[in-house]
């Protein structure tokens, strides 16, 4: 039995829970797998622990009705109101589910989740992508030394295996260069500009209204989340210690309806191109808005689809598409992460 | 040291043993991965073998300079003139690499070195698609029983990883439906008419020119080829027991240049699909050309390039594209076979 922490209950931990409520059957009989949730630590949702664990079914419901955890039903061994540090250190889990509303720009507190949980020898599960732009080559040197899993495919296109995959079906290539569309709003708002000839600014407010971009689009559209993900796959999937600030970033706000006009005359589309190149031994990647012709695989990429492009030195070029965010698709990164490291963490390669 | 057995020694199997003579560093260091040939065995070529590992590029070399394997030079303990069958149970391999010239109506002889390459406690790793097509339940049985490994990525669009890629990283997920351009012959051919508006005979004749297809195309251009490939994604991606006159089918020969023009006028484009689709606990599998609509991710898919959707329900729709044939990359099929059975075969479900 896989014991799990969850620290943060958002919409992305609330899309796993429901997932191994309704899989449990499935997920034994396929996988073996066999999870069962001992705690749920929110700052703002409440916090509980019993170490023989929770009803998931019960937790969603009075986390629906009241909008507190901590209104579960009491029973004996039930603990209420451990903080994340202390209920990543003190409870029972196996595994810490890391879903804390964290600070992209500092990567905390997810970090020090990373951290707490290697040190008491636990693995880590998360989407947050801090921890791994950010300080990719402490924690999983920690992870390492401690014997632990650390497992992070939703950080890059949600549950689409951007970073599993090469690792598990492309080892052995040399992977020479990747090329992304790795942010669906931006995507999104360059289709809606090409297909239906509406401004940016119109186009970023259906996708505002759609949920698919945030009141401060900033994140999106300036190119911010497509350069943490290139420097997530720079790192995990070429082997690369390149950071953040190396990464030159262009973002789409300057794009205008007639540079959108112009490119279609041409029989080429902009897509904000997030690209990672091996040169001389290092890794070079940018963030910019490129015309890329039609015929490119990446051109056909439409709304808020995400897609990338590997290009092996015996492959060729293989390219994988599809979600790139959802509350399911993200809890499912999650469960293929578990899944992993009950098929004996041989793919988690750290 | 993973010793290796070639039976066959084509163009698959040069291939494989290029890649393992030029990435032998690459792959012991950064899989732990060395293997070492100690058998050929082909009907044509002659057969070798010495228990402790023949040299590559000296056999490679041989081979090409007098067209028999036989002429490799003489050392103490080289055996020569083994047939296949002795090769498979006498030699001391661990794993067979099974590229025989095989019938692929029968599935001979390849089903039978499959059959004693597991009951000498062999691991398989191969590209001829009659055993998986015609013989999966037998013989994955088979290989259960005596506790080893069966790889076959390369017999689903070479080395891209049709196969492995849904165990490996969309576990957990209930694939409801498999889409597929499984045969770069008849994309070429379809892609040839659309863009250059010429006749099905001129541009079969362009792709037998350019090796695509064979003098006889009757197998790829009746739908054959891609009847067996959805057959073996049926048995091992959906768990259905699927057999070939299960799958009703229909080539390309009929589609003619009308057809191609009346599809590009309604935004649409001609496409040998072939599908797997569970219905009421069971899979429906069809090969069929069909209109694609131009936003479909599979009518951007040109030339001799293959690409898979499979339709999950947490995942949505995940799409995969690469190459579908070629020297290099179906050697490399073989490859990552081997390199997971290296990882210990976590990967290969049986």
């Amino acid at each position: 039995m896989h014991k799990l922490a969850f620290i943060g209950f958002g919409v992305v931990g609330q899309g796993l829970a429901e997932i191994l409520r309704d899989k449990k059957d499935v997920l034994k009989k396929e996988e073996g797998f066999e999870a069962e949730i001992v705690a749920i630590s929110d700052l703002m949702k409440g916090s509980i622990y019993h170490p023989n664990g929770l009803d998931i079914e019960t937790a969603l419901k009075v986390l629906k009705e009241t909008g507190n955890l901590e209104n579960y039903p009491v029973t004996p061994g039930l603990v209420k109101g451990w903080d994340s540090l202390k209920t990543i250190r003190e409870t029972n889990a196996d595994t810490i589910i890391e879903v804390s509303f964290t600070d992209v720009k500092t990567g905390q507190p997810a970090i020090n989740h990373c951290k707490a949980a290697f040190e008491s020898s636990k693995n880590v599960v998360m989407t947050n992508k801090g921890p791994v732009a950010l300080a990719y080559k402490e924690l999983s040197e920690l992870a390492k030394e401690k014997g632990v899993s650390w497992g992070f495919e939703g950080t890059v296109m949600s549950g689409t295996p951007a970073l599993r995959m090469p690792i598990a079906t492309l080892a052995g290539n040399d992977i020479k260069e990747i090329r992304g569309i790795l942010n669906g709003t931006t995507n999104y708002i360059l289709t809606k500009m090409e297909d239906e000839g509406v401004s940016y600014q119109k186009a970023l407010k259906e996708a505002q209204l759609l949920g698919y971009a945030e009141a401060d689009p900033t994140s999106d559209v300036e190119g911010y989340d497509a350069r943490y993900k290139i420097v997530i796959l720079a790192n995990y999937v070429m082997n690369a210690p390149l950071k953040v600030d190396e990464v030159s970033c262009k973002g789409i706000t300057e794009i205008s309806l007639k540079d959108i006009e112009e490119a279609k005359a041409e029989g080429k589309r902009w897509k904000l191109l997030a690209k990672a190149r091996k040169e001389n031994g290092k890794v070079v990647a940018t963030i910019a808005p490129e015309k890329v012709e039609i015929t490119d695989p990446l051109a056909v990429i439409s709304g808020a689809t995400n897609a990338i492009a590997y290009d092996c030195d015996l492959m060729g070029t293989v390219t994988l598409s599809g979600a790139g965010a959802g509350k399911i698709e993200t809890g499912f990164s999650l469960l293929i992460d578990l899944i992993n490291i009950n098929r004996e963490g041989t793919l988690v390669k750290m």
